[in-house]
């Protein structure tokens, strides 16, 4: 055996060892995929293992994240800070190298990944992020960003249709830097592929405008590796390598099902070790190995001083671009146009967002749009600059009707740095991309999402276009912030915290006009905050409201006082800011022994009982919405002021 | 103009005047796939207008949902008693004509549909349904389901991930009656379709397993009809015919992105009525359109008679199986096997799933299980029958590892008769169906989802597979019961309440063992239920958990007992039910005097104040899991027995 091969064995070796010791695991894939992922940190991946984020990486996918495995001892045996330790707590309460690829926690992981599908599709965010930085950063003497991007996918991963959604925009956008290592074994957890999925696959990724070329032989690290050279050649379209492997490889479950997700055993393990001539202990690779591995690593060197290099070089010719990319690259933002005369009062939400968008698009270039087909719609574009897909240089990204992809591709984009994306559809659309969202809110992505249309106010179009349930569903995502403004100055503010947020960031932006009614941005960053106070001492009631429902708390109130009740009315822009204060603060806005808390906001109301209580009462849309005027949908909830009005007096003197 | 030309012109002003008359609508796909809908219901769609649910009907599915104008003009046309004053109604509220198509609204309307990709999906399921109902009650001499299914798609269909699933799914199936009419207008809302989807459509659906044919006139009537002749012709596979149109076809914005959804106006409505030459006044076919729609009617008398009398035969060849199918096309279910004695204490939550759907699946054929490739850890599935994708007869439906188009299939199932389908992945998966689930509830469908690993419990997979806001992501969503049972005799009770629920319902079940512990069939029926009562009178507090986290209610309870403490436990395996009940009962369960009152469940803790109020507590994850052992993970949340009850005295204390 050579010793290309002998060090894949070992490596294989590693991951079983692996997953026996954590009793759980996944041995199928990394049996099988083990030569892909040497071919391509041996010879391909140019990369810094002990500057792992290092901005002008190639970046890595490992799209089929139950690889863990194989991976993380991959990265191990590259030299990515991870030791023969961190591998023997695979899968283990406080370990670096959990159960599914998790970014952050692991050095060399670029992204989060095990939910399948989604890792192809961030794949193909960061393919479209090094153009975008290529295009604003890149001069005709010194090209800084042209990184590739590698995804491993499986089956599972091409099944799924957010891998679809992202590679037909991949093919759209002839994103040649992208290259995909298909793993091809045509088995799956409940067993053989065709009877579930009889498709061409070379001539399926053709049709999405890919260079498609195969490997007939998985276990041929040069073949393999000779596809890679042959996909770098390729200048016009991204590439697609199908790589023929087996499951299980060498195993007694090689070819099977069996092999997906069940831990070998000790008896089938020795059997292994023997067949793949591997003659070491558990977690030793062996000297030989060992001493060629350190050798591989030589390589990063040299990449290392060329990216040293070349961004000496770059800071040299163009300070003033290099400052500028520094600044991005550390998250900075710039919010001074913000607080110049921009004025929204009065209107609809989805102004109000493509207003403040504006407002900031010139001095913070990293902001970027994307949209799933309702640019027209939700406003959140960059009036001054044109579309992405035409000219990588301009700043709104035409996602087309793929709103998961377009999750996942902000994700990739967020990941690759530089970027702040800020995506937009439909509010009640929230759900096609939800997987994606949680990601963001997983990986801490800076990801602001600018759902509009965010109620049963959208009207005509109906219950299927209406949300409700869609506010505390996103709400419930931990790491997560729902800002749902009330006026431009909460609009304002809502903005700014999103911009400074490491996480999933939501604006809820109205279709409708929002009512005008003094209030201050100062306030409204508290996340609740008073904007209409009570007339004396011992109040009645407290009424929260949220984004346009705002105003009708208002009135109500007003009719409350003709009646003379005390109310307080609570504006409540981010639910997850306000849990930020102080327990001080918050019980002065909502005290422990005012009995009478109400909540409105057109959606359901299974959250609002954290301040509610049990005394008190929601108002909401805990029902499908329906086809109509606005105001007659509102009407057939009870929402407006005569109702709820009503309904308060009712509970208040219940209570007294 | 010949007549069949002058019908669709006609057609075509109507739904522009329908649109004009709400103010509101989308005339650009009513007038550029009005001749395709017409080709359709007057030359091929086998149905009976009067009795629109025929269970022998051709089934068609208006997967572009915004060309409900065009569809509600032509269910008129052909009889389906749409009045013209439902057409004036149109978007209105109260109609029968809403934004968009809304099954069990409007009759003809077989699916509904607007979230895009999800009607063609549900048209897979149809197909699917047909095959299933075939195998099943199919002879010989009388082949009683054959009918085919068509969906009308346009490009937005096509780039929604589910709909490639599905696809992908139907050419592997090799669902030749299913018929895919593809509305190519190449304009999409937000522009030209090119640089977001420059894709060779038809060698993509040929890569997927379709026969594909292409229409280069859509404005050609027969040349529609021969195609779907051609399609028919094709019995080894399904068929896409492509259709080329122009949106906005005769108005000021033919060709333009503009005509997608915005109103025309009063005299860009002139124009176009002259340029189509169609001379009456708004909402007026005319005496020569109106007379041969009468006639083109009379093709649907022969088809009723074909299937009353196919149906009679039927019913005196086989009178068991007609009258097992009279019985399932009624929703009817037999749950008799779970009186017997199958015992499944002390099981894992999904393996009492498997048992029980075991035990039921003889006496009830209508069941049927699907699942995203994860049978084998669902256990969800029929043991006594193979796979649906080898043998339609067999009752076990591989999805492959699509989510999405499993909910949609379900529901196209669903909607076709005569199935229950049972469908199954992890819970934290459930994100990747959500949109389907949705649509479960607004269309009332009997579907079942069964997700198991519903909790932190999953353990070593880590964050990622690990649900948390999912149960209350669910819960949220209108017409959803989620039961998360916690023992053996709560998961029969809520299988039996799901059974006989007509929405969504999902089962919330643990991969883990759960703790036998005594408890009843008819108390957990009641959603929630004192499982553990209190020993005296005065209550110092109530514990309500559910699932899996019952047993650490029962034994902090007990550690409280020891101090004292007098603690009722409540289980919920269902908070819908519960809230089904008696306000009585639900007072008594959980006393408004009671101020500590506190909740068990290993997810977000969002909606749990419902019942806590302020001044109890909620003990759950509000966070991402972690990769480890199940335990480790508990006690990371603090999710034990010793940290909860100690957390309990002091709530108890302060609220004295």
């Amino acid at each position: 055996m050579d010793l290309e091969n002998k060090n894949v064995n070992a490596l294989r070796m590693l991951a079983v060892d692996m997953i026996e010791n954590a009793n759980s695991g996944h041995p199928g894939i990394a049996l099988g995929s083990a030569p892909i992922l040497y071919a391509l940190y041996s010879k391909h991946l140019n990369v810094v293992p002990k500057d792992d984020k290092n901005i002008l990486r190639d970046r890595f996918v490992m799209s089929a994240g139950h690889g863990s495995s194989i991976y993380y001892a991959t990265l191990h045996a590259f030299g990515y800070g991870i030791s023969m330790d961190d591998l023997k707590s695979f899968r283990k309460a406080g370990a670096i190298t959990p159960g599914h690829p998790e970014y952050g926690l692991t050095p060399g992981v670029d992204a989060t990944t095990g939910p399948l599908g989604q890792g192809v599709a961030m794949a193909v965010g960061m393919a479209i992020g090094q153009r975008v930085m290529g295009s604003k950063f890149n001069k005709p003497d010194i090209t800084l960003f042209d990184n590739y991007t590698y995804a491993l996918v499986g089956e599972g991963c091409l099944m799924e249709g957010v891998s679809y959604e992202a590679l037909s925009l991949a093919g759209s956008l002839k994103l040649n830097k992208l290259i995909i290592l298909y793993d091809c074994n045509k088995i799956t957890l409940d067993g053989n592929l065709d009877s579930v999925c009889d498709m061409d696959i070379m001539a399926y990724m053709n049709s999405l405008g890919f260079n498609t070329i195969e490997v007939h032989d998985g276990n041929n690290i040069e073949a393999i590796s000779d596809a890679i050279s042959l996909a770098k050649k390729c200048t016009d379209r991204p590439s697609f390598i199908k790589i023929n492997t087996h499951i299980g490889h060498g195993s007694v479950h090689e070819d099977s099902h069996k092999a997906h997700g069940s831990v070998l055993g000790a008896d089938n393990v020795a059997l292994l070790r023997e067949k793949l001539g591997v003659n070491t202990q558990p977690f030793d690779l062996g000297a030989d190995v060992s001493r060629d591995l350190v050798f591989l690593r030589k390589r990063f060197a040299s990449t290392e001083k060329l990216f040293k290099d070349r961004l000496k070089a770059y800071k040299k010719a163009y300070s003033g671009d290099y400052k500028l990319l520094t600044s991005i690259l550390n998250g900075d933002v710039n919010i001074g146009k913000l607080q110049s005369d921009i004025i929204g009062n009065g209107l609809a939400g989805r102004d109000m967002g493509g207003l403040i968008i504006n407002a900031l698009a010139e001095d913070n270039t990293s902001l970027m749009t994307l949209s799933a087909d309702l640019f027209s719609s939700t406003k959140a574009m960059i009036g001054s600059s044109g579309y992405t897909n035409i000219n990588f240089g301009n700043r709104n990204l035409k996602c087309g009707i793929r709103e998961f992809a377009m999750g996942a591709i902000s994700n990739g984009l967020a990941l690759y740095g530089g970027i702040i994306p800020i995506q937009s559809t439909f509010m009640v659309f929230s759900d096609y991309l939800k997987p994606a969202l949680r990601l963001t809110s997983m990986m801490k992505n800076r990801v602001i999402s600018v759902f509009t249309h965010d109620s049963i106010a959208v009207g005509e179009d109906g219950a299927t276009h209406q949300s409700c349930e869609q506010l505390w569903s996103l709400r419930a995502i931990p790491n997560t912030r729902v800002y749902r403004p009330a006026n431009f100055e909460e609009a304002k503010a809502c903005m700014v915290s999103a911009l400074q947020f490491d996480g999933s960031s939501v604006m809820a932006l109205s279709r409708q006009k929002l009512a005008e009614y003094p209030s201050s941005e100062k306030d409204a960053a508290m996340g609740g905050y008073i904007i209409s106070k009570e007339d004396r001492r011992n109040l009645d009631g407290i009424i929260i409201a949220t984004g346009s429902e705002v105003s009708i708390a208002l009135e109500a109130k007003n009719l409350l006082k003709e009646q003379g009740y005390n109310i307080r009315v609570v504006s409540m822009p981010c639910v997850e800011v306000f849990e930020e204060q102080t327990s001080q603060y918050k019980k002065e806005l909502l005290p422990q022994e005012v009995k009478s808390i109400f909540a409105i906001e057109a959606g359901s109301t299974i959250g609002w009982h954290r301040y509610v209580g049990r005394s008190g009462k929601c108002f909401g849309v805990d029902d499908f919405g329906m086809s109509a005027k606005p105001q007659d949908i509102y009407n057939k909830f009870g929402l407006n002021a005569e109702n709820i009005s009503k309904e308060i007096v009712k509970v208040i003197k219940a209570n007294k």
